[in-house]
């Protein structure tokens, strides 16, 4: 079968890796963005592939949506506000740049007959508990409007699936890095040494332990869900590492992989474990479900830091 | 404390016996409507009480609500789509006047310095699996966008709770009845025939079985949601009675307390046990949360209905 897959919110770091990853599997990836966010790298991407095209379409605009899917039989829908920290201040960001987009980009892909809805969501529709997560432990009360916006977009998805016979896939990522990245822990640490490489100012007192997962992991897990079998109408899957690696670590390897030596940078620590209002410390997802389906992560969560540090700094 | 009460959609069913219910023990209830639902007996309560004022502003409006609620110290959120069945053919009914109306009034609510937010939720957030349901039974799996805009509305009122330092309390309503009700199954039953009292056609072959509550019950548990001490930020809470009744049973009971005698009327069931698309045909909610904090119920499912039929039927 010949089939079109688009992808909402395409042209940022994750879509730009995924576009390039799915290209090689089907006949045509149509990358839908109103380019707000949208990777440096992507342009070379379109130029690369002559079975990736870009349509310049606001994921807001529910007309312009609704025609440029026509003809795509699936839709993987990442477009969301990148900012969590920003929600802090102004909460009605989650809300606007995204649930509302999903509810957008169900409502187009149902008037345009798409058959399958593939959703990226996150860690945050856990609250503040104690992991791991397996996917069933999700609740509705949610400890920031980051969290609320991924339970009322996951939900959404499910309502429209059974409700309208499409296949419903949500996939809940840890923290994404790899090469192209624009934002994250990180990417901050790296900036913030270009412009003073004695110190390094951490958000946090550096204990709060995440799992983070490869891009091209990510990748993989979505294209799974392209492929996956019809027998469930919907179904939720974490993707993740099975380690997780603390803030004060992920500081040191920057400052080393930089520098090659971490005695000349002074990293000066908060007094909190949040490193923003409503962030949560500790994430760890169960990813036995996804590994039952034959995925697996290509690395551990410090490899994939470590990678995608060096990827970073030679970017520079 | 001079209490000023914020009631969003407080001119409609609930919110016409609510207004009445809690002007008693509080110093002023400001109704905010867009008067789209009102209740034909709004406009007596607002004459009978000094203390209750109508504000006609629609909650849609971020920056008049925001204006409208200065000095409230409580707002209790009713305001939604009233027609369930509506979003089978067109969901976005159920996220423009469901869900985007839970965000305003709660950035209103937070603009305006309101420390205590109160959401009407229901059954809907428990998907359609058996019952009784327990709070923490609730899932993000909806199988209706009227679920899935209670579950994103619910989400809303926990982060905004724990972002903003609000008390937030989530109340899920069993089928609601009483007097001066505007829709519902045996409202459309007693309209149905005061058109033709020879025969009623029921949605659904009759077997659908729920909860059914008394609106001043329903009004009780709200009124324990403003005075509910603030040692949990967030809470939830299903408001119903221990029975359920068939609509079946229903069909019957107006029948009878129309015409005295149920013979001269022939009942049509369809085949189907769904009501409509995303009905949930059996609807059980246990209770025993609410009643530990004092709160029961005053009359059982069938008590409910029949006596709500009747007052339906004397207003003709």
């Amino acid at each position: 079968m010949q089939r079109r897959v688009a992808i909402l919110g395409g042209a940022g770091f994750i879509g730009t890796n995924l576009t390039r990853y799915l290209q090689k599997s089907f006949a045509e990836i149509v990358v839908i963005d109103n380019n707000s966010n949208s990777s440096a790298f992507f342009e070379a991407v379109t130029k690369e592939f002559t079975n990736v095209r870009l349509v310049k379409v606001d994921v807001a605009d529910l007309e312009s949506l609704t025609n440029s899917l026509s003809g795509c039989d699936s839709v993987i829908h990442l477009a969301s506000n990148a900012d969590i920290a920003a929600a802090a201040v102004n909460p009605v960001i989650d809300f606007e740049n995204g649930t509302y987009l999903t509810s957008n980009a169900l409502e187009a892909s149902r008037r345009a007959g798409v058959s399958r809805f593939i959703y990226a969501s996150g860690s945050g529709v856990y609250g503040d508990t104690e992991g791991p997560h397996s996917e069933s432990d999700a609740s509705l009360a949610p400890i920031s409007t980051y969290g609320a916006s991924k339970i009322a977009g996951e939900s959404l998805v499910a309502a429209y699936s059974y409700r309208f016979n499409m296949i419903g896939r949500v996939f809940r990522f840890a923290n994404v890095v790899g090469p192209m990245q624009t934002h994250g822990v990180s990417f901050d640490f790296i900036n913030k040494l270009k412009k003073d490489r004695t110190r390094l100012d951490v958000l946090g007192n550096g204990t709060q332990n995440k799992s983070y997962i490869w891009v091209d992991d990510v990748s993989e897990a979505l294209k799974f869900g392209l492929m996956d079998d019809q027998s469930l109408q919907f179904d939720v899957f974490n993707v993740a590492s099975e380690d997780t690696i603390t803030v004060r670590e992920i500081a040191e390897i920057v400052v080393e992989a930089m520098f090659g030596d971490r005695h000349q940078t002074k990293i000066n620590y908060a007094s909190t474990n949040e490193g923003w209002p409503g962030d949560v410390p500790y994430i760890r997802l169960n990813n036995l479900k996804l590994k039952s389906k034959n995925w697996n992560p290509s690395r551990s969560s410090r490899q994939a830091i470590e990678e995608s540090v060096n990827s970073m700094i030679s970017q520079i």
